[in-house]
């Protein structure tokens, strides 16, 4: 049992935890608790950590997976992200989708970011996509890290079931999408239809820009068809991630129309 | 000015901010920041702090207002909620809005929320809620304070501008709402409609639970149809605000086909 902060595995975690340039290097991430640890695909798993209570009340979570490491209270709390931890955290192998993993699907439906600064708007962006049926998410390189512990909770899980790939080039991704015959339409304050007006029941996408400042110039004219979503009172824009779901949960709305 | 922390008035601004029952016993609570400052209407202003610094570069705010009470930068630091603080602090009169104050609009749209507990949600909620046009939003005792500095930011200023009211017997707001005609939804996870199926032109509520829970039984019950979202992919539920935004902006959408 590992009982020292200053041991090397419990500093590599640290790091893990707190920086993404070495979650980046390592192409691994940190996933807690057994809600969440349960839905990691086995072979993703690189590493388990367990305190000795939870290995002993847990014993069915760790069959037929590899030997855990075990940590003391004191070492597992201090290797946590969250104030009373449940004492299971696994290192995990990242998913490389490429831009093309995402387009290969019939009629899909994708969510492209731009800017998207808060860690817990791209998580809870992550899981109303899943749930609108949304085919991938691509995300300019300066988006939040979706591999960020609070991003990680924040989705439930969807970040091991929908694709997702980061672009170090955003307009060259997207003008990929629209040569695949993709309808992009921007989510823009100064859009010229509402929303609701279009028929997304073609292979599209939608742009979503950052909380503060929206899509950038550049990246909004590329679309075919800027939108904007009615809005009441003096309310002058809506959160990211309620921005995306309600463009999101319209495309699932007319496509069950036509089931 | 005020440059000592054991000063009343500086104790009881932290007490004003950390808790609900001061807030609720002197029925006031903190603005914090220019943009939200500003909105504030200003017969509810009952005090303004200020630094030096932010009087001196802010004339214009001051004007046609109360004499501001000065304080250090230090003790700025220590009353406020922020990292980096503007400068500018108001304790501000809560609203004290009736169900019957609610109920006085043509042909409205209400939220019932039980028990959210997540301040961000309830925040995010009024900000939605102010933009699809909702009428007002009743609360449950035991949901988040929307006093709570966190939650006030998350508003975006909706909080001056959208009905609210706390209710100690749910229950018998909701049956007061259901004999004045209006037709509630639960938001149900095993609801028997999906809720687009449904037409809301005419006075309608819906039914919002905890992010855990859902709604109680007893309180779902109380529904004229019980509506869930349609979900793709493995996901269990939806984060409260967003289930909420989307029904609120599907009455939006079908509202404005009428017009």
């Amino acid at each position: 049992m590992i009982s020292s902060t200053a041991n090397p595995k419990v500093k590599e975690l640290v790091q893990l935890k707190k920086k993404k340039k070495e979650r980046d290097q390592q192409k691994a991430y940190l996933v807690e608790g057994l809600r969440m640890a349960r839905e990691v695909p086995k072979a993703d798993i690189l590493k388990i950590y367990t305190t000795e209570k939870f290995y002993r009340s847990n014993r069915q979570f760790f069959e037929k997976k590899q030997e855990p490491i075990l940590l003391s209270d004191t070492v597992f709390q201090y290797v946590s992200d969250t104030k009373t931890p449940q004492g299971i955290l696994l290192v995990v192998r990242q998913r490389a989708y490429t831009e093309e993993d995402l387009m290969g699907q019939k009629n899909p439906c994708f969510l492209i970011l731009e800017n998207v600064q808060d860690p817990g708007n791209v998580g809870t962006i992550l899981r109303s996509a899943e749930g609108a049926g949304i085919s991938g998410i691509l995300l300019s390189k300066d988006c939040a890290d979706l591999y960020n512990p609070k991003t990680i909770r924040s989705t439930m899980g969807s970040i091991f079931r929908i694709p997702f790939c980061y672009t170090d080039d955003l307009k060259a991704s997207i003008l990929k999408l629209k040569n695949s015959n993709i309808t992009l339409y921007s989510a823009d304050l100064d859009g010229e239809a509402s929303y609701d007006e279009a028929t997304y029941q073609r292979a599209c996408g939608f742009l979503i820009g950052n909380e503060g400042n929206g899509l950038t110039k550049e990246i909004s004219d590329l679309a075919d068809e800027k939108i904007y979503i009615p809005m009441k009172g003096e309310v002058e824009s809506l959160n990211a991630s309620i921005a995306a779901t309600i463009l999101m949960f319209e495309v699932a709305r007319q496509r069950r129309r036509e089931e």
